[in-house]
């Protein structure tokens, strides 16, 4: 709830909150996942260190936040009418964000927080929880119009699994082609 | 030449290595990529740092010939004479290594390599080239028979990327049946 009140756009605590991200995001980007600490974060968004302890408690709990709003919150799930609509603009929003100028950075952190120890794990499964509660969401959609709708986690091994591959081991670009090729192969 | 010779099986070299390569991966599974230096692997295998920096030259490259040694040359490629019995064979085989004690840690450390700088953009291409070498003579086999075979990226996309995913999320284990559907789909 506090949560909730804290983010609402336009208040100084978002504002916070957005130069704090869009410092870990640089960070990623230059140094890569473990080599800054929360010190140098406070530097670069211009807060002090206190700010950023009280609010997420530790780096990874931070590092966690980036990555889950990041890969998961930035776009709204589409809603065109047709499954075969909504996977193939939901497929080109995903290649959009991991291949954008912080996008493998981001996917790179997201991995390495989904393997570090206990909290990775958490991190990783609340990565996929959101991820799938999303997808459910417009695959029931699919479903409630009669269509023949595939799992979830069909979408993830067959449209995001590659994508994310791809992207990690500097595969890329991912072409439109490409992409409606992976949504083809899928329906 | 020289790196061939020092490797052959049973000589002083090729048990250095081993050991290097054995206390690398401990440290990944003990702390995480990132988090040890040359020092402390030279402790724990036993061995001088300057052995270390005079064979691999850097951590780095280190790391990297830890993490294509035990991808791509653990199991020898199946010939089971059905590309059917050899992708099935081959994906139950890397699920087995991914999965196995220190195989999550190795994928984790193949993928922050592969996104780290100069360096791991080499890093993870070797490490596609290695394995797309592999699976195209396999394929080839196929072909040769006159069986219709995929492209070596579309077992990438819908067997190897799937299963990295799953073991890089935590979503193991892997089991027969899934790895079944995934070879099911793709022929």
């Amino acid at each position: 709830m506090n949560e909730q009140r804290a983010r609402r756009p336009g208040g100084r605590s978002a504002r916070v909150a957005a130069q704090v991200h869009q410092a870990v995001t640089d960070l990623i980007g230059e140094r890569g996942y473990g080599n800054f600490t929360v010190g140098d974060i406070a530097t670069r968004a211009g807060v002090a260190d206190s700010s950023i302890y009280r609010r997420w408690g530790s780096l990874e709990t931070l590092l966690t936040d980036v990555a889950l709003t990041r890969l998961n919150a930035q776009s709204p799930m589409p809603d065109t009418g047709s499954l075969d609509g909504d996977l193939r603009t939901y497929a080109a929003q995903v290649a959009r964000e991991i291949t954008g100028p912080d996008g493998p950075a981001v996917l790179h952190l997201a991995v390495a927080l989904a393997g570090s120890g206990q909290h990775g794990v958490q991190a990783g499964a609340d990565l996929r929880a959101e991820r799938t509660r999303q997808l459910e969401s417009m695959l029931d959609r699919a479903r409630q119009r009669g269509e023949k709708a595939p799992d979830a986690l069909d979408v993830l091994d067959h449209i995001l699994a590659p994508m994310y591959i791809r992207v990690l081991f500097g595969m890329v670009p991912l072409t439109p082609d490409y992409i409606d090729g992976l949504v083809d192969r899928l329906l």
